[in-house]
C-alpha cells in the first residue's frame, strides 16, 4: 500500500501517556455515585450497575501478577480522529497486562458484533494504523446495539471468542447502550466487561466528569484552517459574502470553536437562537443588519458561520415539522392528490395550525417544497437535506433588497457556500487527539484489568501536558437521565448543548461586535505535527476556556 | 492584530535563495530569441521587445555602485498562495541594492494603478505578511489592462512617485498585457521597465521556460489533504460515492496533480475528454462502469475527481454553447416569449441544428434549462454555475439504473458533492511556494537592476534545493502566439493544458484501472512546515515526473 510522506513520518510518533499509566497501576475508589437527574428511575432501570464509584488509577508498588486476557472492540457511528489510537492504545495496554492477551474487532460497527464478523488485530495491522485518521482499520456502522436478542447473539461470539470485555468506542447514544448492555451482561452473569469510550466530532459527550470527547479537537482545527483560508480570500478579493455551514446537527459547539479560533464577521450558536425563541426571519435580519453595517464602510464581504442543525433548533420552524410529519403521516395520499407543487402548497397551508401556516408561508418557496417531499424510513422530514447555507444568503439578499428600498441599505451583495463536514472527520488526529485516544484505549485495558463493568474511560485534566493528565473509570450511569426519544421516555446519557453561561460563548459573545464591524480574521493555518509546541500541542480554545473558568 | 501561533511561529521563517542571488551578481546574456509560433506577427506587434535574449544570473566578484530605485507592484487576477512572498524578496531585493529604494503597491489590481491608488510598503507592513497566505496586503482585482489610455494614466502615478519599474504579478493573461505595456513604455521612450511574475494555481502558465506557476504547489496540497481525508471518511463508512469537483477552468493539471497525490478511483481529464471527442454520456458511461464493477465485488463507495472546466472541453457540449449564446442573444424576446420552461424548452430546440438539439436533450433538464437562463454582462452563458459534479451523479444514477434493468449492475449508490477551490487559493504557501516566491521577487529586483523591460522573472532547476535554483529572465514575446479571443486574433502567451503524451498524464493513466478497480487511496495530510525535509520541501508530483522525463 502506497503512503504519503506524512503518514510515513507521523508512523513513528510515540504517544505520550499519563504518567500514572506509564509503570503498574491500581485502581482508587471513590464514593458511589448518582445519576445527574431521575435518580430512581435510573437505579431502577440498572439495579447491577448504578451507583458504582468512580475510579482513579494511581502509581503501585508491585505489579500484580496478572493473565492473558481476550478483548473486543467496536467502533461506532460517525468517524472521528483518532479512533484508531483508542484501539492502538488499547492494543498496547492488553499486551501490556499479558503479552498473550488477544484483541479482536468487530466489523463495520455494532452489526458486525451482531452477525459474527470479526478480525484477530494482531502487532502487523495494529502497527499498520498507528496515528492514522478514519476508522477504515474495522470500519464504522450506525446499527443501534439496544435490544436483548442483539446482545444474545453478540455473547454467542464473545463466547467462542473467549472474549471477557468488549469496549464499544462511541458518542452518547452508543455509550448509553453500552450502559444497558454493561447491565444485561452482569444481570445475566454473562463474565463480560463493557467499557466505553467518548468519541464525537460534535463535542457533545461531555460532562463534569468528561471534559471532551475525541476528535472535536482536530475536527475543529481541520475546519477552522479551511475556514480561515477562505478569510483570507474573502479578504483578498473583498467582494463575496461566504457562508458557511458546518457539520454538527445536535449542537452548536463546532461552530462556536470554529468561530474562536478564526474570529468571522458573523457566527450562528443555534442554542441561542432557540433560547432567544428567535424565528428564522430574525437570524436573516441579523445577518443582513451586519452586512449593511460593513457595506456602510465600504466593505462589500464577509463570512457567516453557520451550524448544520440551525433550523431544528428554531422554536418556530420545529413546530411547523412537527406538525407537517404528524399531516403528512395521517394524509399522504390526500397530499399527493391535491395537484400540482402550487396546489399542493395551498393544500398544506388549509391543513396547518394558523401559527404553523404563517411559518410554512414565510419559507422560501424550495425550502417549503422540500419540508413536504423526502422523508426519511421513519416518515419525517430529512432537515439535513435542506442547503441552510443557501436558505440564508437567498433571505439575506430578499432583506437586503428590502432595506435598500428603504434607503438602509446601499452596498453590493454576492454570496458564495461552503459546507464543512467530511474534510475533518478522518483527519490525521492532532498531537492531542493522537495523545488522548492512545491514553483512553491504553486506560480502558487498565479499566478491564480492574474488573469493572459499565465504566467510560476517563482521562482529565486535558489542558495540562499529557504526561500530567489523570486516569480512571466513571460510571456511565452517573451521566444519565431520562429523556423522551421518539415518544418513548428513556435513560440516556444528558446530551452536552452549548451553556449560553459558559465561558467559551461568553468570550465569543463578548467580542462578536467587533468582529462584525471590523475584520478581525485570525488564519489559524494547517494542523502542524513536528513544531514548537505552542503550535503543535494546544488543546481547543473551549477547552481552554472552560478549563480557565473552573 | 490578533494572530494564530502557526502565524506568529511562521514568520519567522527565512525564505531559502538560489545561492546566485545571496552576493553580487552579473546578468548573462543568451542569444536573441524567437516566439514560439506566429514569429513574424508577434515581431510586427512587439516591435522594441521582440527577440530579447534569455538572461541568466551568475555570481559577481565585485559588487556594482548602486543607485536607490523606486518600483511599483501590482496583484493581477485570482489568488495564489505565495503572493505576498513575492512582494516581500522584491522588498528585500530592492533595498539589498540601495537601502533607500521604495516599494509602492497599487491597491485592489491593475485598477489601482489606472485610479492612483496605492500605498508605500514600508519594513512594518512587509514584515507582517512575510510567509502568510492571501493577496490582502494590497488586494487584487480582475480589471485588465490592455488600452492605452489605461496605459497613459497609470504612467501619471509612476512619474509622480518617481516609479522607475513595474512588477505585474498574474497569469498569462495579465502576463501578456505587461509585455504589451512593457512594449508601449519602451515604444514612448516612458523610461519605465515592465516585469512579470508567473502566478496561478490553476498551472497553465508553464513552457520550456518557465517550470511552474507559483501558488499551484501549494493549492493542489491543500486540496489533495481534504481529498485525502474524504477519501478516509469514504473508506471507513464504506456507503458512498464522493464526487469533488476542484477548481480550474482552463486547464486539468489540479485534478491531475491531486489524483497522483491521492489515488482516487476516478479522475475525469478534460483534455482527453476532448482529445478523445467523448460526449457527456461517454463519461458518465466511464463512472458508472467503475461503480458497477466495484459493486460487483462489494464495494459500493468511491471518489471521482471532476475538473471544474470538463464542461466547456466536452466537444458537443462546447459547440451547443456556442450556438445557444448566438441563438439567445438574437432573438432574447422571441425566447422570452415563448411561454413556459416546457414551452420555451420546445422552441429551442427547433431552433437549434440537428446535432445540437440532441445534445440539448440529451442533458438533464435542470441543467438544459441552466444554459439557456443565466447569462454573463457579455451574453454568455455562465458554465461556471452547473455544478457539473452533481450533474454526473445524477446521469450516473439514471445510467446505473438501466444498467441494474439490463442485470449489469447490483450495488447501492449513494453520492455526496464537494467543490474545493476557495480553500486552497489563500493558503499559507508551502515551504517551496514560499521559497520560490520569495525567490521570485528578488530575481525581479535583480531584473530591475539589470535594466530589462518586458521579461518575465524565471527561477528553475526547481526539484533541487532551492539553494541550487537557477535564476534568471526570460522575454515574454518568447512565450507568445497567435490566438482567436472574444472573436479577434491576439498576441498572447500559449496557455499549458494537460499534455496526454506528458510524464504525469501518462503516470496516471498506467495505475487508474489499479485505483479504479482496488482501493489505493493516499492520504497526504496537512501541509507541514517544521519536519523532515521528505514531508516538508517536496515539490509538486506533476514538477517532479515533468523533470524525470526530461
Amino acid at each position: 500500500m502506497k503512503k504519503s510522506a506524512l503518514q510515513k513520518a507521523r508512523a513513528a510518533y510515540q504517544p505520550k501517556l499519563p504518567i500514572v499509566l506509564t509503570g503498574a497501576v491500581k485502581a482508587v475508589t471513590g464514593n458511589p455515585t448518582e445519576s445527574v437527574a431521575d435518580q430512581d428511575e435510573i437505579k431502577k432501570l440498572f439495579p447491577n450497575t448504578y451507583g458504582l464509584p468512580e475510579l482513579k488509577f494511581e502509581k503501585n508498588s508491585t505489579p500484580a501478577p496478572n493473565k492473558p486476557i481476550n478483548v473486543g472492540v467496536i467502533l461506532s457511528g460517525g468517524q472521528a480522529p483518532g479512533g484508531h489510537n483508542v484501539i492502538c492504545g488499547l492494543f498496547d495496554g492488553i499486551k501490556k497486562i499479558h503479552r498473550d492477551s488477544r484483541l479482536f474487532g468487530f466489523l463495520m460497527g455494532p452489526g458486525g458484533f451482531v452477525d459474527h464478523k470479526y478480525i484477530e488485530l494482531t502487532a502487523p495491522i495494529i502497527d499498520e494504523y498507528r496515528n492514522t485518521g478514519g476508522f477504515d482499520i474495522i470500519g464504522s456502522g450506525r446499527t443501534k446495539l439496544e435490544k436483548e436478542d442483539q446482545f444474545d447473539k453478540g455473547l454467542e461470539i464473545l463466547k467462542e471468542l473467549d472474549i471477557k470485555a468488549l469496549i464499544i468506542i462511541g458518542g452518547d447514544d452508543s455509550n448509553t447502550n453500552a450502559a444497558v448492555l454493561a447491565e444485561y451482561y452482569k444481570k445475566i452473569n454473562a463474565g463480560v466487561q463493557v467499557i466505553g469510550c467518548p468519541k464525537t466530532i460534535d463535542g457533545d459527550l461531555k460532562n463534569d466528569q468528561i471534559e471532551t470527547s475525541f476528535g472535536f479537537d482536530t475536527a475543529t482545527k481541520v475546519y477552522s484552517e479551511v475556514i480561515g483560508n477562505v478569510q483570507r480570500d474573502c479578504n483578498s478579493a473583498k467582494k463575496y459574502w461566504h457562508f458557511i455551514k458546518l457539520m454538527g446537527r445536535s449542537a452548536s459547539h463546532i461552530a462556536l470553536e470554529c468561530a474562536l479560533q478564526t474570529q468571522p464577521n458573523v457566527c450562528i450558536i443555534s442554542e441561542e437562537v432557540e433560547s432567544k425563541n428567535q424565528t428564522l426571519q430574525d437570524v436573516v435580519n441579523y445577518i443582513a443588519d451586519t452586512v449593511a453595517r460593513r457595506a456602510a464602510e465600504g466593505n462589500n464581504f464577509g463570512t457567516v458561520l453557520i451550524p448544520e442543525g440551525l433550523i431544528e433548533f428554531i422554536p418556530a420552524v420545529k413546530k411547523l415539522i412537527a406538525e407537517l410529519n404528524d399531516l403528512l403521516a395521517a394524509k399522504a395520499e390526500e397530499f399527493a392528490a391535491a395537484g400540482d407543487a402550487a396546489e399542493q402548497r395551498q393544500w398544506v397551508i388549509g391543513q396547518l395550525s394558523a401559527e404553523n401556516a404563517a411559518t410554512y408561508e414565510s419559507l422560501p418557496l424550495g425550502v417549503a417544497r422540500q419540508l413536504t417531499l423526502d422523508r426519511d424510513p421513519h416518515g419525517n422530514v430529512q432537515v439535513s437535506l435542506i442547503e441552510t447555507e443557501k436558505l440564508l444568503s437567498e433571505m439575506v439578499a430578499k432583506r437586503l433588497q428590502v432595506m435598500a428600498e428603504e434607503g438602509n441599505y446601499v452596498g453590493k451583495f454576492a454570496a458564495l457556500h461552503h459546507f464543512f463536514g467530511y474534510e475533518g472527520r478522518c483527519a490525521d488526529p492532532s498531537n492531542f487527539d493522537a495523545d488522548y485516544c492512545y491514553a483512553l484505549g491504553f486506560n480502558a485495558a487498565c479499566l478491564i484489568n480492574a474488573g469493572v463493568t459499565g465504566y467510560m474511560s476517563s482521562v482529565r485534566n486535558l489542558v495540562k501536558p499529557s504526561v500530567q493528565w489523570i486516569a480512571g473509570g466513571i460510571p456511565i450511569t452517573m451521566m444519565m437521565n431520562m429523556e423522551r426519544r421518539n415518544g418513548e421516555l428513556k435513560p440516556v446519557i444528558q446530551k452536552a448543548l452549548v451553556r449560553l453561561d459558559g465561558a467559551p460563548f461568553q468570550k465569543f459573545a463578548s467580542q462578536r461586535a467587533d468582529w462584525a464591524l471590523n475584520t478581525c480574521y485570525v488564519y489559524p493555518g494547517p494542523i502542524q505535527y513536528f513544531g514548537p509546541a505552542e503550535v503543535c500541542d494546544q488543546p481547543s480554545m473551549t477547552l481552554r476556556y472552560e478549563h480557565q473558568s473552573k
